[in-house]
């Protein structure tokens, strides 16, 4: 039998679940992998039932749970699906542990309350995914890939027609022309889909080497003339497009858009309001009975001109899908895939069964954002 | 240039759209073809356009668009989606053609009132389908592909999990195990759209020659070990059961479902009480998180106990969703079949420029149920 390591440490995990959100931290198969690394868990009543992850799976699994107060008083570190709130933050003890997606890259007052309530704060959005080590760390990744995932099952339960080709007595069906929009994760996740299912996939991303991307999956590219080049930004994700390259690339969408019966628009800045990639023309310019699914709808608008959260139709019949939400949709996969990352990052800070920052490391300097006593800082 | 044939026929479509119907009787595209046949088409205002055909459209391709009460005076046959309710038919002159689904295997009283009214009704549901002269008018084969298809998608938008095998950084996701119960058209569509999804899918029918089929789609047979031999029955739908056979079939199956993320059942039988695949028993032996999708929920009951229209979650935690309006939801592609369907049975009927009866063909043998001055009857 293999010694397990011995910590101290207890990993809680709140019941986050509202409205707009059914995933959850920590699932029971972590559990039993946290444990192997000496890491006990906590689990709020609760929180995985809106994924599927009954209390008792967790109780069978090894873990403990309790009230909300339980899981504040005794846990060492927690994981955040979104991030504490700011009641949750100050009940806080300093020197605990909070690990989420904090939205430290727009939202700094926040980032100084957890500085100022003495918590150690690692951001899940600062990860540097580049690093191979970092890799199963990456909660962008495999949300975005579930939302991609989803986005085609929701364009494609709103649509009218077939995705894909048909041939019956009654005559054959064409099928559906799908075009994407941000070929990143989810975007590529979105292709291979909307493939499956049988579409004519179409794809564009302001990044030169995604052309290459989308071809491998059996896709084609849209050419829409324009020399974006040194689109990749920082970190893997697309740069911003300055104010005239936008208009340029709004003006070239809106005219191809209006041969697509479903359109999928995936760019998500992290942290960033979203660019306008097909204006209202570009909608009122597509066929009645034709799917927009807007994957980066927001208060602060999203990639298509007029989205908002929810399923709306336009007068000139175009269902325009704003749809923030749909890795929480796929409940159960997102959570097991967010937990596993939530897990791997925990276990990155043990250090001499300790949880502890370590100024040198790659990970510690881009995800740790506040550290109180400590040098490493992210900023 | 093509002369075209000479008739007087005006043929009306009424606009059916409600709650639960968003289908239409007629296209424009099938109005082009209609005119070919020198039938001209009178359409009630927006009766296409929840199926996302306006009246433009219809105009556009050669119809007239008129209000009910047009449609009602001056057309010589009506094609439905469904049937007319008792007011309408009351409205029509006798000699007037009515085509339609008209229940004609369960309510003969409807039936009677159709006699009594003088027209001339003709039962899609009657449609001998082995024909094949028959075949581009088969509307329960298109219909019930419409559905199949349709099935999947609703039960994958409500799946907290992927379809397909997912290989991440973060762990693999295993695909989901599908089961269809009742591999008729609607069944066998279910698989091919599951299989294209990426699940692991298997299938039951009674009838003995649907293992070929479903294994001819790359599904798997659940064989329960039980013999139903001669279970084809009329018109090349299954037979109906007995309830010794019921019972055994339906315990051998509630056995098996525990092993399956995702149940979609299909067994209609024409006119009649649909068969219960799955109990209650089955339905709890399920885990938390998984999926039913009954097509042949109803008043009367579905495959599976406990289901009604709508969904519900049970409280193993379990979806069920009765689903009896899945064609509906599809209503673009839907109806582009279902007008096929029924423009080919109108131009059946056309006999030296003529709407007429012949008393030594087949298929008006099969679908004429009432012929007030004619010899040609169904029954």
């Amino acid at each position: 039998m293999t010694e397990l390591p011995k910590t101290d440490i207890i990993f809680g995990v709140f019941n986050e679940t509202s409205s707009d959100e059914a995933r959850v931290a920590l699932t029971p198969d972590m559990v039993t992998r946290l444990n192997k690394s000496g890491v006990r868990c906590l689990v709020e009543h609760g929180a995985g039932l809106r994924a599927d992850y009954p209390d008792e799976a967790y109780a069978a699994a090894g873990a403990e749970v309790g009230t909300k107060e339980d899981v504040l008083a005794r846990s060492h570190a927690f994981g955040f699906v979104d991030r504490p709130d700011a009641a949750l933050v100050q009940a806080m003890r300093p020197g605990l542990w909070v690990i989420g997606m904090l939205g430290s890259f727009t939202d700094e007052q926040y980032v100084e309350q957890l500085e100022k309530a003495g918590l150690v704060a690692v951001a899940m959005e600062r990860l540097p995914r580049q690093l191979s080590s970092a890799q199963s760390m990456d909660e962008m990744t495999s949300q975005n890939s579930v939302m991609g995932y989803k986005s085609v099952l929701v364009a494609a339960n709103a649509y009218g027609s077939f995705l894909p080709m048909m041939t019956t007595a009654a005559g054959t069906i064409r099928p559906a022309k799908v075009l994407v929009l941000g070929a990143g994760i989810a975007g590529l996740q979105a292709i291979g889909t909307a493939k499956r299912l049988g579409a004519v996939v179409t794809a564009y991303d302001v990044r030169p080497a995604s052309k290459e991307e989308v071809e491998s999956l059996g896709a084609k590219f849209l050419d829409l003339g324009l020399d974006f080049s040194a689109g990749q930004g920082e970190g893997g994700y697309a740069r911003a497009l300055t104010p005239e390259e936008q208009a340029a690339q709004q003006a070239a969408v809106d005219a191809k858009a209006a041969g697509f019966d479903i359109i999928i628009t995936t760019a998500k800045v992290p942290g960033r309001k979203p660019p306008v990639l097909l204006t209202r023309a570009g909608v009122n310019g597509l066929h009645r009975g034709s799917v927009i699914v807007d994957c980066a709808a927001s208060d602060l608008g999203g990639n298509v001109e007029g989205s908002t959260v929810g399923s709306t139709v336009t007068d000139n019949g175009v269902t325009l899908i704003g749809a923030p939400y749909l890795a929480s949709e796929v409940a159960t996969t997102a959570s097991n895939l967010l937990a596993r990352n939530v897990a791997d990052v925990l276990v990155h800070f043990i250090r001499d069964n300790r949880l502890q920052v370590d100024a040198g490391d790659q990970i510690d300097q881009a995800m740790v954002v506040t550290a109180p006593g400590n040098e490493a800082k992210g900023e």
